[in-house]
C-alpha cells in the first residue's frame, strides 16, 4: 500500500469509523456467541502473499463486528467508561503517523515537553498542590503512564527505593534484600491488583483509617473520580491530596481522551527518577545534565512510549476547561436522573450514594432474584451492565458510559429493566 | 466536533500524515533547539472556552513539527527502527474507534480472540515450538504486550510465583517474604533495564555461560531480532528457544506494525495466570470458567488493553509472509551494502559482525576521534545516528530503521559521513 492508497483507504475508513459511530444503537450492545467463535472464521495461518484491502474489511463487518461489546453505545452502562471523542482520534491518528519513541527528551523534544505542559495545564484544572507542577521550578511534575496499575506500580517502586535508601543512609552494610523483607504497604480493602503484586502478602497490609505515618509513602489512586475534579463542586473530595506524594488518575475513562491515557505526579521527581535509572551510551544526550530536561524513560516501566499528551492537546483546545465540565456534569445528571427512577419504584433500592456517574441498585429481595434479574439484562442484549457485591450484596452497577448517552437512552433502559423485572416477578417460583 | 466534522477534518489528517509521510525527507532529521522551546510557544493553561481545528493544526506545525525527530524519515539511522506501515495505521484508526478495553473474553470477545489466534499466526510464521501455540491445545499461548520490558517483567513475575510455590509446596509454613529474599536472577551482561527493578542488587547475578539448571526459568527476550525469524535463513539463530519457559519479541520495532505490539509467548499458561488473578465480581462473566476462555488481564500488568490484534491481522495480510520477508531482506541488504561502503575505506573499521539491519563502525583512531565525527553528524541534521560502546571503544552504530529508506538513501549518508570526515582529518589537531 503507497501514499495514494492510503489517502483513499484512509478516507474510507475515516467514513467507515464515522458510520459506525453514528449508527452503534442499532447493533446488539453485547454479542451473542461461543467462545472460540472466531477461530473457525477465519484460516490457521497467515496468507503467503497479499491479500486485498477489501477482502479485509468484508472481514471486519464478518468476523469482528459480530465479536465485539460495543462500548461506545449509548446503552452500554457495564464496568466503567472508555473515554472517546473526535478531536482525541484525529490526535491519535497523528501520533500514530509520526511514530517517535519519546524514551528521552532527545529522541524527540516535542514528544516530551508537550507532555510536561500539559500535565501542567490538567494539574492546574485539578487545582493540584503548586508542587505537584513543573512549570513552578518545584521539585515535582506529571507523566502520562499507559495505566492506572503502571501508575500504582511505579508509586510502589518508588516507595521502595527511598526506603532502602533510607535505611541503608544509617546501616550501609545491610543487604537490599533484608531491608525488602521488611517493607510494609498497607492499602485500603478496595485496592486495585497491583499492589498484590508486588508484595509477599504477608507483607501486605490491610488500612481501615487513614495511617499518614511518618516516612510513609502516600499514593492516591483516583483512576475513574479524577476526572470528576475539574469541576469545583468536585474538587473538595480530592482535598488531603497535599499530603500525597503521587497521585494518578485516567484522562482515558472520563476525560474524553481515548485509551490509554493515564496522568500521574510526583511531588519529588527524584524520588520516582531513583526507583530505575537505565543508561546505555546510545540512550545519552548532550542536553540530558543540564537540568532543563525531562527523560521520561525513568519514569515508567517500559522503555518506548508514544506521542499521548497530543491527544490531551486536542481535547483540551478543541473542548475548552467549559466543554469538559460540561460533559460531566451532563454524565452526573443522567445517573441523578436513573437514580431517581429507581428511587420511585418500590420494589427496588440505591445501595450507595450516587456522587458520580455509577448506580448501584437491586431488587428489594434476595441475591438469587437479582442475578436472575441480571441474567435477563444480558440475555435481552438491550443494554448491557455488571453487577459489584456490596457487603456480601449482590448488586448492579448502572454506569453512565458512551459520550453519546442521553436522557432518551436512560429512559428507555429503565423501561426495559422494569419490564424485565415485570416478567421475572410474574415467575410462579418468585 | 460532530460526526460530519471528523468525517471532514478526519479526511484532512488523512492527507496531512500521507503529506508528512510522503515529504518528510526535507524536514531536517533531528531537530535544532534548547531545552524547554516549547513551553513559551503555548499558554500557561488550558483555554476556558474552545478552540477552532484550523487554530490546532496551525500550532502542529508552528509548535510540534520543528520539535520531532522523525523517525521515519530514510534518514534516521538512530536507535533501533520503529515500526510504521500504513495498513497497520489503518487498523490502528479501527482499533481506537471500536475503543474496546479488551480485559476479559466478555469485555469484547473478537478482541480477545483475533490476538490469541494472531499470536498463533505469528507463532508459525517464526516455527516456534509447538508448546507455544494455543491452537494445538497444548497448556501454552501467546498474548501482545506493550513493550519488551512488559514481558521480561511479567516472566519475572511468572518465575518468581512459581518458585514460591514449589518451595511452599514442601515448606507451607515459610512466609512468602522469606523465600523472596533467596531467589535469584540470571542474566546476561547485556540486559535490559527491568531485571534491575524488579531484584535487589545483591540477587542479581551476571550470567556468562547459558545456565539450564533445574528449576530455573528460562525467559528469552529478541525484541528487535524476532522479526528477522520469519525468514528460513536467520530462523537457527533462534535454535533453543524450545528450552525456553517464554520469549518475546516486538513486531513494533521491524515487523512494519506501529507502536505498541510486543508478542509474548508462554510454555505454560497456568504460570503466568498464577502470577497474579484480579476476580472481583464486576469482572466476572459465564464462561470464564469453561476452560475455552482467555481473560488477558491476568497475563499483564495494565488492567485495560487496547485491540492490537488488528495491527496484526491488518499487516499480515496486506503484506503476506512473503511481503514481510522481503521488508526484512531488503533492510538487511541496506545494512550489508554501508557495510560494504565502510570496508572499502580504509580509514575506517567494522566492529561488529553485520547479521541484520545494524552496522557498527568507527574511525580507526582514538575514541575522542570518534566523537568529533558523531558530534559533527549530529549538528549536520542531514542524518542522525547514535553512539555505543563496545569493550570500551566509542562505536558509531548505523541502524536501517524507516521502512521506505532505498539504497540512494544509503550511499548519500555515506557520501555524507566521508566528506565529515575529510573536515574533520584536515583539523592540525588530528
Amino acid at each position: 500500500m503507497d501514499a495514494a492508497e492510503f489517502r483513499r483507504r484512509g478516507k474510507e475508513m475515516v467514513d467507515y469509523v464515522a458510520d459506525y459511530l453514528e449508527n452503534i444503537e442499532q447493533r446488539p450492545v453485547y454479542p451473542d456467541l461461543e467462545p472460540g467463535y472466531l477461530r473457525s472464521l477465519i484460516p490457521n495461518e497467515a496468507p503467503a502473499e497479499p491479500e486485498t484491502y477489501e477482502e479485509i474489511m468484508k472481514d471486519v463487518e464478518r468476523v469482528i463486528m459480530p465479536g465485539i461489546t460495543h462500548w461506545h453505545s449509548p446503552y452500554f452502562y457495564a464496568y466503567f467508561p472508555a473515554a472517546s471523542s473526535y478531536p482525541a482520534m484525529l490526535a491519535d491518528m497523528l501520533c500514530t503517523a509520526i511514530g517517535c519513541i519519546g524514551f528521552s527528551w532527545a529522541a524527540s523534544p516535542a514528544c516530551t515537553e508537550l507532555e510536561t505542559v500539559m500535565m501542567d495545564w490538567l494539574g492546574k484544572m485539578l487545582q493540584l498542590p503548586e508542587h505537584f507542577i513543573a512549570g513552578t521550578h518545584g521539585h515535582g511534575g506529571g507523566v502520562i503512564q499507559g495505566t492506572a496499575s503502571e501508575a500504582t506500580l511505579m508509586s510502589l517502586l518508588a516507595a521502595r527505593c527511598k526506603a532502602v535508601r533510607r535505611v541503608q543512609a544509617s546501616n550501609s552494610e545491610l543487604p537490599e534484600a533484608e531491608i525488602f523483607s521488611k517493607l510494609v504497604a498497607y492499602t485500603s480493602e478496595q485496592t486495585c491488583k497491583h499492589t498484590f503484586m508486588c508484595y509477599p502478602n504477608n507483607l501486605l497490609r490491610f488500612l481501615f483509617l487513614p495511617g499518614n505515618k511518618e516516612n510513609m509513602w502516600m499514593h492516591i489512586d483516583a483512576a475513574y473520580a479524577g476526572s470528576a475534579f475539574i469541576c469545583p463542586e468536585f474538587r473538595p473530595l480530592l482535598n488531603g491530596v497535599e499530603y500525597a506524594d503521587s497521585f494518578n488518575f485516567n484522562p482515558h475513562k472520563w476525560l474524553l481522551v481515548n485509551f490509554d491515557c493515564s496522568a500521574m505526579w510526583v511531588k519529588k521527581r527524584a524520588d520516582i527518577i531513583g526507583a530505575f535509572k537505565f543508561e546505555p551510551l546510545y540512550l545519552k544526550h548532550e542536553n540530558q545534565e543540564s537540568g532543563l530536561v525531562t527523560d521520561y524513560r525513568h519514569w515508567q516501566i517500559p522503555l518506548g512510549r508514544r506521542f499521548r499528551s497530543l491527544k490531551l492537546w486536542f481535547v483540551f483546545r478543541m473542548y475548552g476547561l467549559s466543554g469538559l465540565q460540561a460533559h460531566i456534569r451532563k454524565q452526573v445528571g443522567l445517573a441523578k436522573e436513573f437514580e431517581s427512577l429507581v428511587r420511585a419504584d418500590k420494589r427496588f433500592e440505591i445501595c450507595a450514594e450516587v456522587i458520580m456517574g455509577l448506580v448501584c441498585f437491586r431488587l428489594k429481595g434476595s441475591n438469587e432474584l437479582n442475578q436472575d434479574l441480571l441474567k435477563r439484562i444480558t440475555n435481552g442484549r438491550e443494554i448491557h451492565l455488571v453487577p459489584c457485591q456490596l457487603s456480601s450484596r449482590f448488586v448492579l452497577r448502572f454506569a453512565i458510559c458512551a459520550r453519546t448517552t442521553e436522557s432518551r437512552h436512560i429512559q428507555q433502559a429503565w423501561h426495559h429493566i422494569t419490564q424485565l423485572t415485570f416478567e421475572l416477578l410474574q415467575e410462579p417460583n418468585h
